[in-house]
């Protein structure tokens, strides 16, 4: 709780000072003030993050952690829960879909276990696992506070290890099978949306799955009666550890003023847990794609968050946030290396 | 109008086995089927016109026409005509927006003039200006039919160029004060939309510039009375020249098996011009991104194309055409390089 805490008192505000240099310098380029819409608003937002107009953000780093489901119990995945595992020796091996876009945007794959049901040992695997997999929240809640907080406190530590490495912007990603279920719960609770209207058909559950997921879902919550006003309540009891590893990312890549990118469904139910524990947190939140799962723009639009990509993907790993990370690069190339209407020579 | 005909004649249709093949392979990859949704789609349809499983996309150019237009008297754009040109001298500098996306995303820029009123003469610049710029569509019609197709037969000899020098996605761009204004007019004209419903700022007018807009294209359309049914009638009476450039550029970039990234709302009203002309030349179109120009999504609608990035840009000169290339090769890199369920031991 100590780490948590001290995490979110040196969460920062955006310098407003670069801000507004940006602006200037963007209204100086050889284009219609405000004609590249949201680049514009991303060069911006770097710029208020990291002090710099031009800040180098060669040295990139997406974050996937690991962990199980209790709940999958409950039919709620259309794969069976060893799947996990098997994607994640399928990451170590380089053959997903979010390995082939990393290596397509130069962005390095941390890999951290925080909480898999399987016992695996490998040199690229960080094992900071806090519990083998949550329990079912159908039955009880899916772990205890003192659990939530130690894996949130585990996405801080890898922020500041980050840091250490010199990492300049941080992308989320993750692998539970079941997990947009906690995902749909928290966006419910946390959001206060219908559990009908925020819950899906995940990377592909049928009918009868969709109507076991809301079920679950909604049992879970009858239940455990997460706290609406208590993001850390409502983790504990119906949340995932890779969600609270994630919420623990984002909030320590806020307090290390790193821009981070959050890709889709289960990441920004973890954005929306960490903007609840920290509000100032959503200002060092970049948002890249619209997913399928009819929560995911409702959760971005809790946090004030607005995707850029549309590929109807619903895959997670972190493969949205990955595939962003070249419109990031696009917006500080477009103003560092634009010519200004004088060096045009054009009377703006 | 011989190379016009022989060009639509040309223009085959997608290969089926190919995309049969594209699809099996996309099942057995580790990810849940259709996850990767509109990428997976970008990767059927790249088989289905080049006929490989993995199209090499290395080579890839941005055909960038240049043109005037008559209609910008009627103070329909925020800025004054002589930035056609210096915007041009600017691309030839590499101070542009579209010049930095491109060196980011390996694309090389072609410039044409097709219809500027300056003489421009440079190294860089490749000249086959049909007239110096349109006349104005209020008092007359913009080009005659004959200028029209001349214009498009311009475009077609470049795709035919872009073949030769071995180019491998094209991608379209464009360069013309007031060009939203004869956008317009073909949408409305081509797609029976209301002129009020289509028209917007273009890269900036204000309200009573959006008004001298929406009168000028009514106007116009009073006037000449284009024929919905007959494309080259409204592009010749409402259209413009580097529009017709851009339709022949689809035209031929169809006929020749290379898949043609559409930019934003200038480049979609001249491939709607070429859909109209020959209907299957659609199947070999990307679209690229949603401009904020209101009738942008309602013209890819008419067309059966989607977006993939939403960046609310409003720029043209093929911006969003460049920046979705990214989005292109992780489709190639998706189905090339992502390992199946068998090579990673999951039982799907």
């Amino acid at each position: 709780m100590k780490l948590l805490n001290e995490t979110i008192n040196a969460i920062g505000t955006l310098d407003q000072e670069a801000m507004e240099q940006a602006q200037t310098r963007l209204d100086q380029l050889t284009k219609p003030p405000g004609s590249l819409g949201k680049l514009e608003a991303i060069a911006i937002k770097l710029a208020g993050i990291t002090g710099e107009l031009y800040p180098d953000i060669s040295h990139r780093q997406l974050v996937l952690f690991a962990g199980d489901h209790g709940v999958v119990a409950e039919g709620v995945s259309a794969f069976p829960q060893e799947v996990t595992e098997a994607m994640v020796l399928n990451f170590l091996n380089g053959g997903a879909a979010v390995n082939v876009f990393a290596r397509q945007g130069d962005v390095q794959i941390k890999l951290v276990d925080v909480g898999m049901i399987a016992d695996l040992t490998h040199p690229e695997l960080q094992k900071c696992k806090v519990k083998a997999g949550t329990n079912n929240f159908c039955v009880g809640p899916a772990m205890t506070k003192e659990e939530a907080i130690e894996a949130i406190e585990v996405g801080i530590s890898v922020a500041k290890e980050a840091k250490a490495q010199g990492v300049q912007v941080l992308a989320t990603g993750e692998m539970g099978i079941g997990n947009t279920t906690p995902s749909s719960a928290l966006a419910s609770v946390l959001a206060q949306i219908p559990v009908e209207q925020v819950v899906g058909r995940g990377t592909g559950v049928d009918e009868a799955g969709l109507k076991r997921k809301i079920s679950a879902i909604s049992r879970g919550i009858e239940l455990n009666r997460p706290d609406p006003m208590d993001p850390l309540d409502a983790l504990a009891k119906v949340g995932g550890l890779e969600i609270a590893g994630l919420a623990g990312l984002i909030l320590g890549a806020a307090s290390l003023r790193i821009p981070i990118i959050i890709d889709g469904f289960i990441s920004s139910a973890a954005a929306l847990v960490a903007a609840k524990i920290a509000p100032a947190s959503k200002d060092f939140m970049l948002a890249s794609h619209a997913s399928v799962e009819p929560g995911h723009n409702q959760v971005l639009g809790e946090i004030g968050l607005e995707p850029i990509i549309y590929l109807d993907m619903r895959l997670g790993e972190g493969t949205g946030a990955v595939l962003a990370m070249h419109l990031v690069d696009a917006a500080v190339l477009m103003i560092k290396e634009m010519a200004t209407f004088a060096e045009a020579g054009i009377t703006s």
